[in-house]
């Protein structure tokens, strides 16, 4: 039976602000995004969100992101590559730290999103943070869009890459996801959100708004945990998948 | 013969901005306290410095600073103890991963600033500093101002500890240093400034303003690197030691 | 009749973050401490909080603050008179320009978290904040605890002056709030806290905890907007205040 | 005879770093563009730079600039228009705050790097930015590219408007500027970059890299301050302006 990762973005609450439903996610989820400070976080919520997925035995992973708190890292910058890998190292050792200090290790990292959306596209900017993730630690199993230049850059540094798949989202007939600000981007109903992932996992297909098949590598399924709506979804998801008889497990136990 | 370590702090630019004389003071030292990005440096910076430092041989160090950009980290904040220790491990581990991505480890930390003077004398900043340190590696040494709740709190702590002297600065019968508002505090003359920190390493004291003789443990001397004056001071110093047969080297080799 | 004047610190979210019921409190209040973007608030919460301000009549008000976003601007920063100077000019000219931009002027200036409390008792700050306020606009009104340096300073560089009492806690023998570290320090039974500011408006004089009456000048109330329970009790206190005759309007309907 | 501005970015020093030799570009030019805290400058560089300013009798600008202070404020960001605005109306209104403090207004706004260039060729930018200034006062100038989006939304919104020109820059056949990244953007020769102003300033012309004589307006000339040899180009410039008769006054006096 295969197996496969569910993921999510987590730590991002900063000072007084809080944000996202953090505890309630660890339990449906086995691999954490974790912002590490640039975008979104802090000292004190990376510590303490390192301690609850250590003690849920969820993976640990780094969250970089553009140096943007005011737009959450959204908006796209014109960085260099050289300041891609800066930053990335930059990020992991410092949630490297805090998951020495608490008794775990990193076990992925997955750049978030302007960062993430640019590294899937950018050839250049996809290798400086690769090279980044190993320069670090080889071991580290780098998180991309699948069939992004993320994914071919980690495996051509010799990382260890994950192929990310969404639930909630459409495919074009390239592979790549219809943007958000097109009709049809979003896939609300949660029957086919967890259809499209199951075929996925089973078959490695999906089929694109154009009606045709696409070849899709489906590693680990992207959660959202932002408000009582997507906990309902993230749980339906899963529990779909349970029932397909696929085993849910963090990436590292079966990659 | 004894031995001694000279420190400097560096990789204080910031962006656009270019502060102190790393390449030229790196000939004149044996440690590195690399600012870690939060009151001054940034991850290109680290990177280069680290790489400068390796490549001479120098001790790398982490020399976390308060979140003060504007106020270069000299401005004493009101933090809590966890507030201090989520602070170290975060900037310890981003500038260790810049360590690691180069090839090379963190030999020591030494807080900068304002934070280094709170822990001087605040017992629970101390210990939460320490206790970061500790928690990120055992094995590196913390730096602190001689006779400081700092080298106490670390000792404590199991960490090795360097007792920090100042060749430029006056000493109260206490043994803390003349606050630098206070008339007296600077000492501008270069030979008597050698001649203080030689009879620290050779005896074991200094003449304090009051007159009295205080014990000091002298492990490491605070070098100064921001201008051609302080080079040329920086200089003389370590001529000094050498003329007078003590023993220049980084404090890994000897602590 | 008296009147009184009711204030509340609001646009306090940034970015992403959201923070504060500002649109349920503006129809409590008469008077809105806007955050201007060092301690909390971003450039586009400032619009829309003054925009909703303004539609409702309220009196907008700059709420400058120490450049800590981390904390809020909640911790003590060691900063001189002459920082302080520089950062509330900045932040008044900020908040003023979007009050521009919408039609309206700023009426009062009440510094935020840390830098309120140390202007309340640091005479020197709180004259610079004072001069910073009366340079930009000699006509804008000063919010400062009763009895406080901040008031004195203000009155005494020629601005017209606010002093703000406290509905949920005790005071001292001198005048001073009770710290909020010690027992005591807060009002919860909401029918004592609308008697406590009663008296004061209409007798000048409040009870302390050492059991003595101590005068106070009470212009405005500082009321808090965080959740529903602080929602509920600003409602309580205010029809108490109606109920007793009292005319609540906006500061510079009667100063 | 015809008159010409001289304008500067100037009081990008932040904190502890210092750049740029602000002192003596004052007293070539006659407006100053003053950074406004985002991309350089914090309040304490404003105030003294306006005070400098003014005391030379130099027209005081905004220069606004991207909230990226590492990148110095270069590297485009995927901002949107409302984000502009409300960027642009906030830094104004920080500036205009330390101009009334001293005893001045401000002339003009020039949007710095980034944000410059994108307002350029972004129509929706450009408006977004003219309106800012517009709504925070109308008297303002607007200085934008010569040919820019900028220019023409400034005249759209109702603004004054500014046409700025490069003396050490190559001009394409339609009236961009060469970007820098190619060969020949920059004209070294200082007798050619003098030769290129003056016929700009009295034909209303420059020839292109291309070979091509393109249409030009002329209101002010960007000059640089950064550093000894920029000086000593700026310093011709204006000599060869002085030389050809050409009237050097700050743009609000001739515009």
């Amino acid at each position: 039976m295969p197996s496969i990762d569910l993921n999510c973005d987590m730590g991002e609450s900063f000072g007084a602000y809080t944000i996202g439903c953090d505890k309630e996610i660890l339990d449906l989820i086995t691999s954490a995004n974790i912002a590490c400070g640039f975008h979104a976080g802090d000292p004190a919520v990376m510590r303490k969100t390192v301690r609850m997925a250590l003690e849920k035995g969820i993976g640990i992973g780094a969250h970089p992101g553009l140096p943007d708190l005011a737009g959450f890292g959204r908006r796209n910058m014109q960085i260099s590559a050289q300041e891609a890998y800066d930053m990335t190292v930059y990020q992991i050792g410092a949630l490297a730290a805090f998951a020495k200090a608490e008794g775990g290790t990193i076990q992925h990292v997955k750049p978030h999103g302007a960062l993430y959306n640019m590294a899937a596209k950018d050839r250049e900017l996809a290798q400086a943070i690769a090279k980044a993730v190993y320069d670090v630690d080889p071991e580290i199993i780098l998180f991309g869009l699948a069939g992004s230049e993320l994914v071919k850059a980690g495996t051509k540094t010799g990382l260890k890459t994950a192929s990310e798949v969404f639930a909630d989202r459409t495919y074009q007939r390239d592979g790549s996801l219809t943007p958000r600000r097109e009709p049809g981007a979003l896939i609300e109903n949660r029957e086919t959100a967890a259809d499209q992932v199951i075929r996925m996992i089973k078959e490695g297909s999906v089929t694109s708004v154009q009606g045709e098949d696409v070849r899709v590598q489906a590693d680990t399924i992207c959660i959202h945990g932002d408000g009582q709506q997507a906990l309902v979804f993230a749980k339906f998801i899963r529990q779909s998948l349970e029932h397909e008889g696929i085993k849910i497990e963090k990436i590292s136990n079966f990659l």
